[in-house]
């Protein structure tokens, strides 16, 4: 989708993956190489005149060797600690953004006494590496340790651990925000949020239900956390609504899944607002030309028709192969008003044999 | 454009082109041959499903030997139609659309006695293979027929020539439709043009000063002439508005300049719909997301900050070498009404040091 974003701005890309059925291989150039691999990437890195990331989980140091070559957008110190659950929440603290209560796990003793701490419910996490609610383990109480460490625990000395406490929520927003090397900041309307076994499965913006106040406090909180790590591009930003309170979850430092509906639903897509931030270049309009709810497809594409019938309805195929719980495409459908956004929803959701999926939309829209 | 509109759909795309940097090669896979290597355009026939062309001027008897092997959409009929500006004025009159008078010319006794039917100015043109104004010659009075007959002569044996009455349009506008498989019909709002040496300088959608009455009048022509044809894909039909009445100008069996602000402007663009039409899906609704303008860049791209700047603004630079008098790029500025679009375009007509060619449409928009 960056590279889609990036042609009509006359921007060539270059890709490097690891994988030789890559899906931007599709649509771009790709090099196959693993990141390990310092002549492949000494000679991607000669190709090109900037280098960002669409996965976070770049090794940071790979991060730092490009940008001893070449310019690299978001910084790899930004990279490194968005990277990190432990540095990102401790981050958002000093930045003024209260978070879940948390602790770090190295051992089975730490998870002891974090559980003391902190109580049950909570979610033992990898620090690292996690994505799409991989690496996490539910403790619904203390009893759980057993269970949590036989999960996790092999992971503690690669990756490290982080204990939470599981908040109640009321509702999931991210902040989808762009930085621009000059340190011009845009955002976005707040999306909402609904996760089903901890992927993404719906989003919703602008957020329904969201005062201007939070909207505004959420803005702030993401403009703070990007000015101190001199962010790059565009980022994410999830936060929990916890008794009308902001609570800061993690930060994506990239594009986001959760701004996937501003292809059309806004004035400049994330896509191309990253393009432009790490490029330079000066940033799009972030309005909205009306609501828009975004759609998951999770393992496998359902039948397009039903999508591609409903007007402003838009389908996007990744080119990925079906497997279980791999994110192979979404859907975003617009609307003039949040009244139509509902009925396509249905329609939608009817036509599709999806209705769990978008019921929680719909009640939101009322 | 297709390539790019075809990609989120899960569609994978190969182009054939004689040119080995033909622009769409910098987003899907480009096979460099002639058309007229058989052996070539078979094995490229064998690698796909459905064929469609972006240029009209593809050979007829190329698309006729496709259609032997694969689908392909427009029908080479409704190509080789469309491709002759002879045979597609007469349809025009038999669907009920007035045309400027016109008459073929094969010698130079046919231009003389042309010349005395339908009187001067007139123009001259090339039945086939014309485009962007190119193999024209305007007639101011008699007197040129013999200059014309020297620009031109020589290609009559070769592409045939017609000789046109000039007529004192008012304005020009087209209608960008499509149909599909189905025959399902559907067209976006009329746009106006604004040529510039026979090339298209500027489009606003909706046609500003258009009545509902001339909407319907066109949209039923171009109806008509795409039932006639069993027309599959998008076209344009180039209208003169001259006293009030719709004149047929030409068809081109394609999308269309004179629609690529629907990749911003509306709910569906014409190269989604077209790529939608050709396979059989559903076609994408046509409404519009407010005004939008679109500037043709002709030659060179100018410097991008000015469109990039302004809220709305989208930058199309195609990735060609500049060269006089070729397309190179365009841009679309979108707004929620004719007043904001106004002020937009003085402020980018401004930057780019371009009054001339946004002028028009600032008229029009008051
Ligand atoms: N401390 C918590 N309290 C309540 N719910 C949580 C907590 N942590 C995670 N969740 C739930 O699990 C989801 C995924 O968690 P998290 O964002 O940590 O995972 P991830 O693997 O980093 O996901 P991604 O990067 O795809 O957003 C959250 O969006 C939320 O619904
Ligand atoms: N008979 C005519 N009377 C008045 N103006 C004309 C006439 N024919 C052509 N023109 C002017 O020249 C422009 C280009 O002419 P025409 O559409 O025939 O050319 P073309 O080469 O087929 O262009 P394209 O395919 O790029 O639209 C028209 O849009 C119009 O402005």
């Amino acid at each position: 989708m960056l590279a889609l974003a990036a042609s009509p701005l006359g921007i060539r890309t270059l890709v490097v993956d690891g994988a030789a059925d890559a899906c931007a291989g599709q649509v771009t150039e790709l090099v196959v190489a693993d990141w390990f691999d310092d002549a492949a990437l000494d000679a991607f890195a000669a190709r090109v005149d900037v280098v960002t990331f669409d996965f976070e989980n770049v090794p940071a140091a790979v991060a730092e060797r490009l940008a001893g070559k070449v310019s690299v957008f978001p910084n790899p110190r930004a990279l490194s600690v968005a990277q990190d659950r432990l540095s990102e929440k401790t981050l958002f603290r000093e930045c003024g953004l209260g978070t879940p209560e948390f602790a770090p796990v190295d051992t089975r003793d730490d998870l002891v006494r974090a559980v003391e701490r902190i109580g049950a419910p909570a979610v033992l996490k990898t620090r690292r590496l996690g994505y799409d609610g991989k690496g996490q383990f539910r403790l619904k109480t203390p009893a759980d340790i057993d269970a949590a460490w036989a999960a996790l625990g092999d992971a503690a000395g690669q990756v490290g651990l982080i204990l939470e406490a599981f908040v109640p929520f009321e509702r999931e927003v991210s902040v989808v925000a762009v930085r621009g090397r000059d340190g011009a900041f845009r955002s976005w309307p707040l999306t909402r949020n609904w996760h089903v076994d901890g992927v993404l499965s719906l989003s919703l913006a602008p957020a329904p239900g969201s005062t201007d106040e939070l909207e505004r406090a959420a803005n702030a909180h993401a403009r703070t956390v990007a000015e101190a790590l001199d962010y790059v591009g565009v980022f994410a930003l999830e936060l929990f609504v916890c008794n009308g309170k902001l609570l800061g979850n993690e930060m994506a430092p990239r594009v986001h899944n959760s701004g996937h509906w501003t292809i059309e639903g806004a004035h400049t897509s994330q896509f191309e607002n990253h393009v432009r931030a790490v490029l330079g270049l000066p940033l799009g309009g972030t309005g909205v030309r009306g609501p828009s709810a975004m759609l998951n497809f999770i393992g496998e594409m359902p039948a397009m028709a039903p999508v591609l019938e409903v007007a402003d309805g838009h389908w996007h195929d990744y080119g990925k192969e079906a497997r279980p719980g791999r994110k192979v495409g979404h859907a975003t459908v617009c609307a003039p008003d949040a009244g139509s956004l509902r009925e396509k929803l249905a329609v939608v959701g009817e036509g599709l044999g999806r209705m769990a999926q978008v019921d929680p939309g719909i009640d939101a829209l009322l």
